[in-house]
């Protein structure tokens, strides 16, 4: 279901005028956008139940106008202390991180951080499947990874600084990118569950 | 392992002046913070990872002062599209909503919302556990319902707005209230798993 540019046909570059509105996918989507429209689909046909964590907030004022909406007026990003998505398929508990790269051969370790695979260490010690799914926006694909690979590279087993997409290939799995759903990543994650 | 006050005695009632700093349990401690130390306790034990969500905000305007922290300078509450904690436990995913009231009989219907119920539903459909806990801040009391139950409650096949204690005790378990973890709501998760 993926298209696969021409090497270096520059497709989905964008101008720094427009870099706000940076669009990915066939859609014209953010990855994020992507799994979200993904999680949809999965939720409507009953097939798992994932959702994208808010964004830590740390409040510290709040106005309350009459008639209308209460208004944060002060508040501070915090940081995370786990993925950003987490659900259940088939009675498993689910959890990974999205990252994406503009990359063109590897994806670097760099994109993640110490607390996300921290938190996935400590899932799947309670036998949770935590996965990351790795988004190429140049070549507009999308690798799935366990969780298992990517902590081997992260605990630099095989002193690298990024995974090579031809690993991925490998050890990982291409996952179908098209229209419901945009991105199917329950497709590796059932072959997990199988295996 | 948790006390019982005599009935009537109004051991945890707080003048209005002293609202905002309103202590429950043992150490003092809010209904939320309970359950979070709970949280932080089967962590460092690895016996489950489960995190409360933060809470949903709009993000609408963000300063970016020199040398110090982003700051949010707009921003609104958005409605939750799940409950407020889920995570693993065994493998298995668990999700549930946590509610407090001063009554000291019965649990109002009214504090859950329909988003609550239908994401509960949602997970349980899809092999999850689902559960909500019931803390009654004059008894000092916490109460685990698994979801079947409020279900029926909800759909008021039982006719009824609130839960009575005496029901609680018959359908649902109480929670021991202790000090490591504060609230072990996990025993009776157990129960449900072992039936």
């Amino acid at each position: 279901m993926s298209i696969n540019y021409p090497k270096g046909m520059k497709q989905l570059n964008t101008p720094l005028s427009q870099k706000k509105s940076i669009q990915y996918g066939k859609r014209g989507m953010k990855f994020e956008d992507m799994i979200n429209e993904s999680n949809k689909y999965y939720l409507a046909y009953n097939k798992a139940v994932i959702h994208k964590k808010p964004t830590p907030v740390q409040i510290v004022k709040v106005d309350y106008p009459k008639r209308s909406a209460a208004k944060i007026t002060e508040a501070y990003f915090r940081q995370a202390s786990t993925t950003d998505y987490n659900g259940v398929f088939k009675g498993h508990y689910i959890d990974f991180e999205a990252k994406e790269t503009k990359n063109k051969t590897s994806f670097p370790l760099s994109n993640f951080h110490e607390h996300q695979i921290q938190h996935m260490l400590n899932c799947e010690k309670n036998g949770g499947l935590c996965f990351v799914l790795l988004w190429f926006s140049s070549l507009n694909k999308c690798y799935y990874l366990d969780f298992k690979y990517l902590y081997d590279f992260w605990t630099n087993k095989n002193q690298r600084k990024s995974i090579l997409i031809k690993d991925l290939l490998e050890i990982g799995f291409e996952c179908p990118v098209g229209y419901l759903p945009t991105i199917d990543y329950l497709i590796p994650l059932q072959k997990r569950i199988d295996c």
